[in-house]
């Protein structure tokens, strides 16, 4: 029995709220169960230099924790990222890019800001998911205004964590699972079914080849789930 | 008329919503207006080390924007806080510890996060009286369980910014009149009327003395007003 | 009586020693008793990046202390200016940019260095008030030279502290008393009277509306005899 | 056929010399090919802060490249590790650490270096693989010195890049497939075949399952191989 | 014929004034014609970690220049001191050290700080000159107070400069010689004309063994001068 | 007797491999006995700012060592150079441009990285030896190449450190003579035996006259002993 007494492939509650930021040309508050981020896409006119005069768009992601987004206050990073908030939004980044139509976009650069407001386990799941809305809306608003001729977006991006834990291969770990779980795996896919990104760590002990094999089938399962949020939030 | 077509002395809508965070030992979103401020306070067994063997408590604070708070994205603050912003922190912090009761609440450390949301000019302001709002829930929560035995809070603590502009001075400042006014001023009082602090600047010509007594005569009316909303919230 | 043995309304000993750097083009070193700061002008050709092609000039400051300019050694700020100093620098350029005339001035920028080689209390308002002198020097150098056709400065600047002690409200606070006073103000004014900044603090406990107007009161005697002074060193 | 002529699933020529530090207590030069790897690995009787009193070992790793170990000159990361660095650095200690026996190291610390003297690709992959080889020998001296009683270390680590590239899934990428695959992944496995960490990511497509699979299988049989040679160095 | 008429083996007006510093316990203003230095002494009672029960003293020495000490107003290094800074601020150090009795000083820190207030050329000697002298006048206040028993200073310590210029080998070279000069060479002796440190470098071209003896001749009779000049000061 | 029971004025086993670098325009491995340095020359088609429109060149040394190139790990210098790597780079630096022909390079930039990989003492001197290897071998392949007409180097540069020890003054300390040699120099000569550096320091106590002429007798022993070796390395 999990802690939360969900079934093994069983996804918290899930919400998308749109339009959030009065300011940001797209914005979402996700929540994965008590997991929340903030997340706002800005257009900028300005692409980043290694892209000067190629045509070619861009889009980046940053991700932070509020300090007691967490159940122990954290210190603010003003003396430079942490390794895991990097590895994070370098994560958050290349998965938003693998649905980017970058000559579609054009030499601009869409920044997905991801701020978790309230943690409980997944929270870069939840930025990548979130952060997809945000930035299709950024996108949706930039051809209602005529700024860009096509869709720069080729489809639908989610992401979800599967861990190993007593009760065997689950879906979507909260804060408890995580913390106590044999091994961690997240996993970003397309609406499509396509593998962007596949994380797995072994914490504690090794996992076997069927163990993986299962998370990654839970994953196929809560990302098709996800997708189809994603699409009701935007009807 | 101000451009939002309130008078000169009226506040913007006011709200409080308490209890937002489930970590955090006390919690407020405030409103003024389209500034949103989370405010969390947490309450850290261990004081800073200038008060080490004295007994007595510290209240501090820290602020920050989200990137996309305001019209146009704003770089995270990673390699150092800006001097706005240690100005910002520094005078919550200064206008908290002025309610607190040191002994009362012995060598202990409150650390009051100020997040803005969303801004639309006096994010310091509300970032107190919604911080004022996290403190009490915070110390109202030690009273209960007994970590404490009396109150470590003297009283209610709120801020309001004034300014003149070209309908003369006026009360409560959004970021439309804020980025034109002639003088631009912040006061914080008591819950009785004491000053705590007065910050009055110049922008682009000098203010008289007339001016300066009218905003402060609009800024009692406008404290009193935020602490008996203050008392609503908290009922 | 007041541990200097002065009278409530009475400026420490003032003292402008002009033209006190080879290099600089103006140069100021004043004293505010024992408070000593070092004060340069110096002429750029460039303008800050936000005001190109605007035709307008800046006055920017900055500020320090020996590290021995105290009581007990401090640190040299080389991991970044404080909250406290960047506070203050950022006060002594708002002060000063007060009396500049932008167009006359044309697109340059001034940098009014102060570098406190002994403190007594009442640094930022020596700084201020010494820094106007060496900002006169330099914009008195480039008219004689034809760098600009007309005065950059529209008249003084000056500046006092203030603070509610047990003798009462009393004007220009040594470190002795500074270190006491149950509150706390600064205060800069024109040569014609109009206020600058204000900026006044509770430090432990509130202070009342006549307390405050005692203050400003105090500060208007002190800056006209400032004022006065100032005039005399450039005679 | 692959740029180096190699087969799908053929390693690059790989070889280990031992003790090639004077100073540390283990130290192993690994190469992949063209890409060469300095591994030491150095114990300090010092565990970090938060085992203290728990009676259980650590294993953290670092990681860097020369300057011009790539074709052009890199910047000193003399302002802080970047996020790949930072990325691959917590890699490195997370795969080593699957084979360290805590209770059996004692409140120790073993600090793995993996410094890259020349890059063609697959950097982090020789860096796991040698870096366990300066962490057995390292083990091994202290069992031979009588530091720890019984072996630390419960097994072998190795690590394998593929890719999914215009000749299909290709085992042990060097630079000029790896600058062009669609997908790149980076497996770590133990000795028995275990799975420590999987990293895989899409490069500008997507990849499918059946992709993933044949390179899981590919990275299988290569750690094999390395295992095998990691025996034979040792031997 | 030099720059500023003197003979080759001329110092320039020398001068010393002591207890410039209301704070420190030993301070003096040196100067060496237009460079004037600002040194106080910090006496600390605790010593630097690597000296905890060694009952031995340390004396270190920080270094740094006005920003318009010099021709163009130089950035103050709050981003980390320059390597330039650093390279002289232990170069003080290590030439103050070599007169300190460390047993007779006890396990206390002496803390020189060198501010350049106005630089012709020859900070660095200025410094160590000066710096001595402030350093001297802290240990006579110590013994005088009974702190320490003994004399911690064992004598003398004074530096000069020397140079290779079109007038060939010469003494303390101002600015305008130093910018100008074949090679440049800075020497600390002790009072009794024991070496303490030699530090030549050749610009633009090499120099000989003839000229760099001609440059230690020079040293060791401006020396002499320094320190005679060093007794006169403290008479 | 000298602990390696070498001669005064012997030098210890020197060898320099070159090429050690597929990426890199000139590359050279150099031993001083155990110590070991990796040196590398980068040839830049882009001069530093302040040479721009000159027409002349440039070169810049960098110098690091790896954490376990010592007898204890050292940290990584991720938050800015020591002081005395600064000083180590500004020498080497320094002493390279010695035999530059600046025009001959033209507007270009060499930046020469020394990076330690096995320290013994003398790591200064083997990084200028190895690294002019290192320029001399980029320079000849410009050469080779066409890319600039003659010569930019006009002949070669080598260093060596002396001491007085225990056994009198002593050729190319080894560190157990470093760290307990009373005094301390190192010498940077031409091929011609011309002057470019000298650095003697005290430690501990001073050193006479007649000490530093035999250092100085020795390190152009020395010099010349490895400028044999550098042309036999290249021949």
């Amino acid at each position: 029995m999990r802690p939360s007494g969900r079934a093994p492939d069983a996804l918290r509650s899930i919400s998308f709220e749109t339009g959030v930021s009065m300011h940001a040309e797209g914005s979402c508050l996700v929540k994965f169960g008590d997991t929340h981020v903030l997340c706002t896409a800005t257009v900028e006119e300005k692409a980043p230099p290694f892209l000067r005069n190629t045509g070619l768009g861009w889009v980046t992601a940053e991700y932070a924790m509020l300090p007691r987004a967490t159940t122990s206050r954290n210190r603010r990073e003003r003396q430079g990222a942490s390794g895991r908030t990097q590895e994070i939004q370098r994560l958050v980044g290349r998965s938003l890019r693998a649905c980017l139509d970058r000559p579609a976009l054009g030499e601009r650069q869409i920044v997905v800001d991801c701020d978790v407001l309230q943690a409980d386990g997944g929270t870069r799941t939840a930025a990548i998911t979130g952060g997809w809305i945000a930035l299709r809306l950024a996108v949706d608003a930039m051809m209602a205004k005529g700024t860009i001729a096509s869709d720069a977006l080729t489809g639908h991006i989610a992401a979800i964590s599967c861990g190993v834990t007593a009760e065997g291969p689950v879906l979507d770990l909260d804060y408890a699972e995580d913390s106590t779980a044999g091994a961690d795996a997240n996993f970003v896919l397309t609406g499509a079914g396509g593998l962007v990104e596949v994380q797995a760590s072994a914490e504690g002990s090794v996992f076997s080849r069927a163990q993986f094999d299962a998370m990654l089938a839970l994953a196929e399962k809560g990302v098709a789930e996800l997708v189809a949020a994603q699409k009701a939030a935007l009807a």
